[in-house]
């Protein structure tokens, strides 16, 4: 396949998720990384930051700046929600697709950047998550909850994690409330010898939280019904495990004149 | 709830699948069952059957006598190809909504009886397979394998199973195929120490196949990319397991004025 | 091997265990089932009773009148807790190796009983878990928790299971405490969002309870620490699941002289 | 705990086992390191080597000297079959416990050093193996087999990997084969329809090597008998799995005075 070249503008590259974005552009082979936006650094090139490759690619702290100097199609934002508005909108301004990974914009900042591309007719992927795994599992259980709504979820992760249950268990159940209704599991006379075995309840969807040395992020949504079980897990190893959705929405967003909000919307 | 009545006539009530089928129809609230067809037994009642239910349910050995002096929506046939095939073609001819669980349909069949549906506008379901999670894991694993493309399937039954692969992992194998080019996975250098240790291959698909005495009918497909897993799994624990999904071909079969195959067909 | 044929008595043919048993010996090459005892029946043939072998076996109402008349080894009874511990004591009495399979024995019964034994120079066994797996599971997490301390207990049931956890968890989270001191899991400063989430606690393990159609018992230990897990799963598919428990314990019991409490204490 | 302090030596700190190990040592409040080893970076701190803790711990690069200089209690080596060798010996000689984590040992090495550690009466470890949960696996498994004699491995690990399969399942294998005879599994007249879809054999034994994106290194052992399924799995993430069995023998060796080959033996 001769596919042709994308260039490409990472901001954020000194966190976990740009370290892995810079690895990712750089050893993608019809991908060219161009330049990076980092608040400090402005004027160094890419070799001089710690922990990066040793390339001879330009340093901006100022986004106009850099878009201004440096030839780019793509701009892929993995800062924090402030800068990731603030570059979404010189993105759009400056004709440059928008790969948006951070969370925190509302409906209403969704609805008028929308309106915004529209306009430029430019591509845009606002995507608060990134791991195509996930995604599928979420999307899965939902098409499933509706032929088998008995559904129980168990969610397994390092011991260090503070909260429980995990974002993504809170967001399969929600996702499973929209076309389930409320259902009361298990037998109505069910009792619990040692309170909360049963787990935690939503919307009568039993959630489980596991925490373990030696987990990373797992997740298993398991659906019942007469004679069958059907379980969909999600397994992650480390922070790799977005980088197959960045570079999804990076080939994706070129072929877009809309702004996309969610990954899920991006795949068929 | 007040749904209305579904009237059903069962051909084949001493196989399994039709033991299971007298169960889940009697036991079902909205559901009737107003008679059987089987070749023996004909004049005597449902009582009169080892093993079936204490029901004063009429038993004929003639499909056109049965529909010509009981009332019904619905036939549910469990028999053979060949009965099967007769007794489609008998219920679309008396107006009656056939559910056929029978395999070895051509596609000229398919198209001729679909022909027939369609000018009596009458609904049909014509499916081989009703087990509603093994459908859902094989539709899932399909539309997983565009975005994760390296794929194995562990398929798991009792060791009183003479074929190796399933004919459902086959068939997931083939589904996939449909949608990913052909791929080479695992290292191109990889080696096998143990001949047969990486499985079966077809089309690139790893295919593993374990026999164990205490498993029932089992199939993991597994889909990796970077970072990450994603693992659709399906456990059978009996022939029970097929009623859901006969329930919900009778339910939609109502709704159709088509013939529909493959309950796959039936889901959104 | 030529064994030598082991003559069995078994009592509580009616039982869903009772029955399990019958299958087992009579298709045990080198078991011979001898007479079945049965509070109902006396004076027919196995053959008579409702879903047995068609075999021509006699059936007594009576333990004494049956040992007295009937050349046997060894006696498996699978009836209810009085009576098993009056069979056990006239099995002692007339030279008969008893496997006793129900519940409820005290301390002192079990040390009774033992005195017997030896006294008699008799193998016994009393086993109120006949389910090999389910032993071993239990077993190897004891071993396993004093290395890998951070342990975390998964059972899943059917849903008309009335009871969380199962009495197989408590077992499990009992037998680890006995090798473990009490340990805080998790994260110091962890929360739950949902109640429950984080499961049911007992001496710092925690222990979640599913409940789901098309699950029959399960039970998976989860146990880790730094950068690996282990788990350690039992899948039972029905009560056949304790027939080869009871085999074991018919075989080992031959070679014994004493009484032994627990199939755990026959397995090294 | 008022624990003492056991003063350790490192050999092979630019290694990944050595990284962690450093990582491990120095993070654990009752070891103490005193110095490393290294065939480079004589005379240097270990805060002057690349991705190693700022701590001013001396770095030589011949073994002698070091423990001529340094007082400590235990050597953990971490670096090829030969220098193992040597250094073993040196620590045997100079009094310092010995925890080596070489491979490459023969039998009669491995009784040779057994001798001087007799005479000397000091502990000594060699452990070609330091996963703990791995050597757990393969202790059950081996456990289980006399119990529960129709066994299948399932090993999976990234796609990067050459061989198959993984030497952890051969293992496995070997020691299932010391205690169960030769069994043929599956039904007699099984086929397979796909080349290697029932796996690779070993003895009876059937292994099945998944090789996937997003996998580690994992291992599942399934063993089956009537109704019901034992399994046994372990998940490694990354090489910190080896620093429990490290901290282990380094723990052990202290209230040892003979050689121990293999972690398995340090186990109870």
């Amino acid at each position: 396949m001769s596919e042709q070249t994308i260039r490409i503008i990472i901001a954020g590259p000194r966190g976990k998720m740009g370290k892995e974005a810079i690895k990712m552009v750089t050893s993608t082979e019809h991908f060219s990384l161009q330049a990076v936006v980092d608040t400090k650094n402005a004027g160094k090139k890419l070799s001089d930051l710690e922990d990066q490759p040793n390339l001879d690619i330009p340093v901006y702290d100022d986004m106009v700046a850099c878009v201004s100097e440096v030839e780019a199609d793509v701009l892929i934002d993995l800062t924090k929600p402030d800068s990731g508005k603030k570059h979404l909108q010189i993105a759009l301004e400056y004709g440059l697709r928008p790969v948006i990974g951070t969370t925190g914009f509302t409906d209403q900042e969704i609805a008028d950047y929308s309106r915004t591309a529209e306009e430029k007719e430019i591509g845009a992927v606002i995507a608060p998550n990134f791991a195509i795994g996930a995604i599928l599992m979420m999307k899965f259980s939902q098409m499933a909850a509706k032929y088998m709504p008995d559904i129980e979820i168990i969610e397994q992760h390092h011991d260090q994690k503070l909260d429980a249950p995990s974002g993504t268990a809170m967001k399969t159940a929600h996702m499973i409330k929209e076309v389930r209704s409320n259902k009361r599991q298990g037998h109505p006379d069910e009792t619990e010898d040692l309170q909360g075995a049963r787990g935690g309840e939503y919307d009568g969807i039993r959630i489980h939280s596991v925490r373990l040395p030696g987990r990373v992020a797992h997740q298993e949504v398991l659906l019942g019904t007469t004679g069958q079980t059907l379980s969909i897990k999600h397994d992650t190893i480390d922070r790799s495990a977005f980088m197959p959705g960045v570079k999804m929405a990076v080939e994706t967003v070129m072929k877009l004149d809309t702004l996309v909000y969610g990954l899920e919307n991006l795949m068929e």
